[in-house]
C-alpha cells in the first residue's frame, strides 16, 4: 500500500470537483458557504465489510451502497446535496487498483447528484474495509421534513416500489429461485446499486406531515414515524406497490411477502400528507391510514386481517440480522 | 450485545444535550440552524483500535482522543465547535459498561466544548473498534484560517508546548526511560488527552496569515503549510518550547529531538504571522522565519546548521508507521 497522502492526491482530491468548500483538501477542514435562507442537514451513515456489502462486493457497488444510504437520509429530510466527508479504512492488503475504481465509483455518484467530495480521512485497519460518510445538504430553513408531524387521518405514501431491496440481497446472494435471469438481476440490483429519492424528497417540502427513508424496511421505518408522532397506522398488503419481479418472487414464495414488509435496503421514501390530491407524481403510491393513539403499524390483508410479520427489519446488533 | 436503538437511547441521546438540531436522534439528519455571518466548519476523522489508540486503552482516553483530533481541526480553522456525528463501529465482544464509559468520556467533551452529539451511525463489526467523528463548527464568514496564506517575511509561531504527544506516546507505551515518574504520567497524559486550542484559534481569527494544528509531527505540518502558500521556513531549533518533561527526556536521550521535530499528536497550532508584537497570549512562541520559494522546512541548530530529521511525521500507511 502507497502513501496516505499520495492517495488521497491521486484518488480522493479530484471528487472535489474544484468546489471551494473542499480547499483542495490540503487544509483541516472544509468551509461551507452560507446559503441565506437555508439551514445545513449532516448525516452520517457507515458500512463494514461482511456486515453491510458483501466481502467479495465490486468497488462500484461498494461506493454505490455507501452514497445511496446517505442520500436517501438527505432525501428524506427534503434536503438538496452540498457535499461530502469520508472516513475510508483500507486493510493494508488492500491493492491501489481498487482504491482507484472505488473513486472511480464515488466519482459517479459526485457528478450524478452534484454531490463533491469535501474532506475526511483515510486510515488502515488490521480488520474488514470500512467507510463513514458523513452527507451534508441543505433545506429551505424551517422546512427540513422530519418524522414527527404524522396526523391523524393522514394518508400514508411511499415512493416507487417496496421490497426489492430485501429481495434483491436473497437475489445477491443467490438464495432466490424460481423467478427469471431477468427478474433476479434487477432485484439484485436494486439491492447493490439503489436510487436515493433527492428529487422527489425536494418536491415533498412544505407538502406534507412526516417523511422517513426506508432503510430499516416498511414496517419498522413507518413504526418510527409512529413513535416519534404519536400515531399508529393501517397499511393495506394489497396497495403496497411490487415491481415486477417482486411479484414474480411472491408468486413463487408468498412467505416472502415478510421480506417486502420487513426488510430493509429499499431507500425508498415513506410519509404522510393530508387526505386530498396526491402530493407529488406518479411515483407515489398511496397504501394506508395514519390512526390516533399509539399502536404502531397493522399491516391488513384482502380479508381485513391483520398479518403477523415475522422479521422486524433490519437491526445490526440482533442475533439473527440479515448479512449482507 | 444488546439492540441498536437500544444503545442509542441509553447511551447517546443524552449526549444530545436537547440540542434542538439533533432532533433527539429520532431523525433521519440534523438540522443546523443557519447563523447569519458566519460560515459551517467541517471535519473527519476516524481513528481505529491498534493503530490510532492502544488496544486496552480506557473508553475515557478513546474518547479524549477522538475528540480532541477533531476538535484541533476546527481549532486550526479559527473555528467555534457547534456539535459532532458519530459512527462507531463495535465488536461484538463489547459489553455495554464499556459503551456506557465510553459515552460518559464523550460526555465530559460535549460539557466542556459545548459540542453536542447531533447524529451518526452505530454499526457492529468482525474487526476492531472503529471511530469516525465528523465535527462541526462556525467561523465568520470568509475568515477561516487556511494553510495557503504564509507569506515570505512572517514569524512562525506555535502554541503550547511541542513534542509532548510524540513522547507521550513512548511513555504511554513505556518505553520512555531515565525521567521521573511524574514526567512520565504528564507526557502520556498529554498524549492520551491533548488540549484542544479552540480559544487560540478563535483569537487568531483575523490576525493570521496561514494555521495549521499539530497532528503529524510539526515539520510536517509546517511542510504543509510550505507547500500550500508556496514558501519555506527556517525554524530555530533552541526556540521550539518544550515542557520540562520533554527538557528531562532530552537530556536523557538527545536523539529524541527527532520525536520532538517529527513525532504527531501534540494537537498545538502552529501559524504565521506578519512581524510585529505576538498575535496572541504568551503561551504562542516565536520559533522561526517564512522564507520565500520552495525548500520545505529547515531546523536550524545552535550552530547554525540545518538538523537531518530521520523521521518524517506519522503517515499511516508507511511500513515504520508509530502503531499507539
Amino acid at each position: 500500500m502507497t502513501d496516505e497522502f499520495d492517495i488521497i492526491h491521486r484518488h480522493f482530491a479530484p471528487l472535489t470537483r474544484g468546489h471551494d468548500a473542499a480547499l483542495g483538501l490540503t487544509d483541516d477542514a472544509a468551509v461551507l458557504p452560507p446559503r441565506p435562507g437555508f439551514e445545513h442537514i449532516v448525516t452520517t451513515d457507515a458500512i463494514v465489510a461482511g456486515v453491510h456489502f458483501l466481502d467479495n462486493e465490486s468497488p462500484d457497488n461498494i461506493a454505490a451502497r455507501l452514497c445511496a444510504s446517505n442520500l436517501s437520509d438527505l432525501a428524506a429530510m427534503g434536503a438538496a446535496p452540498v457535499g461530502f466527508t469520508l472516513a475510508a479504512a483500507w486493510p493494508k492488503s488492500t491493492d491501489e487498483a481498487f482504491i482507484e475504481a472505488f473513486a472511480a465509483g464515488l466519482g459517479t455518484w459526485v457528478d450524478d447528484y452534484a454531490f463533491p467530495l469535501l474532506g475526511g480521512d483515510t486510515v488502515s485497519t488490521p480488520g474488514p474495509m470500512m467507510f463513514s460518510l458523513t452527507a451534508i445538504g441543505t433545506v429551505e430553513a424551517g422546512k427540513a421534513l422530519k418524522r414527527s408531524g404524522a396526523k391523524p387521518g393522514d394518508r400514508v405514501y411511499v415512493s416507487g416500489t417496496i421490497g426489492d431491496g430485501g429481495l434483491g440481497l436473497l437475489a445477491a446472494k443467490g438464495e432466490l429461485e424460481g423467478i427469471s435471469d431477468e427478474h433476479i438481476a434487477f432485484l439484485a440490483n436494486r439491492f447493490r446499486c439503489p436510487t436515493p429519492r433527492i428529487s422527489t424528497g425536494r418536491a415533498l417540502v412544505g407538502q406534507v406531515h412526516a417523511c422517513i427513508d426506508i432503510s430499516d424496511g416498511l414496517v419498522q421505518d413507518l413504526g418510527h414515524i409512529c413513535e416519534t408522532s404519536a400515531v399508529s397506522m393501517r397499511i393495506d398488503a394489497a396497495a403496497i406497490p411490487l415491481s415486477d419481479a417482486a411479484k414474480a418472487a411472491l408468486e413463487c414464495d408468498p412467505r416472502l411477502l415478510d421480506i417486502v414488509l420487513a426488510g430493509g435496503d429499499d431507500y425508498e421514501l415513506a410519509f404522510t400528507a393530508p387526505k386530498g390530491p396526491s402530493p407529488g407524481d406518479a411515483l407515489l403510491t398511496d397504501i394506508g391510514e395514519v390512526i390516533a393513539g399509539a399502536g404502531g403499524v397493522s399491516v391488513i390483508d384482502a380479508g381485513g386481517e391483520p398479518l403477523k410479520i415475522e422479521h422486524s427489519g433490519f437491526n445490526h446488533f440482533a442475533a439473527d440480522a440479515p448479512k449482507a
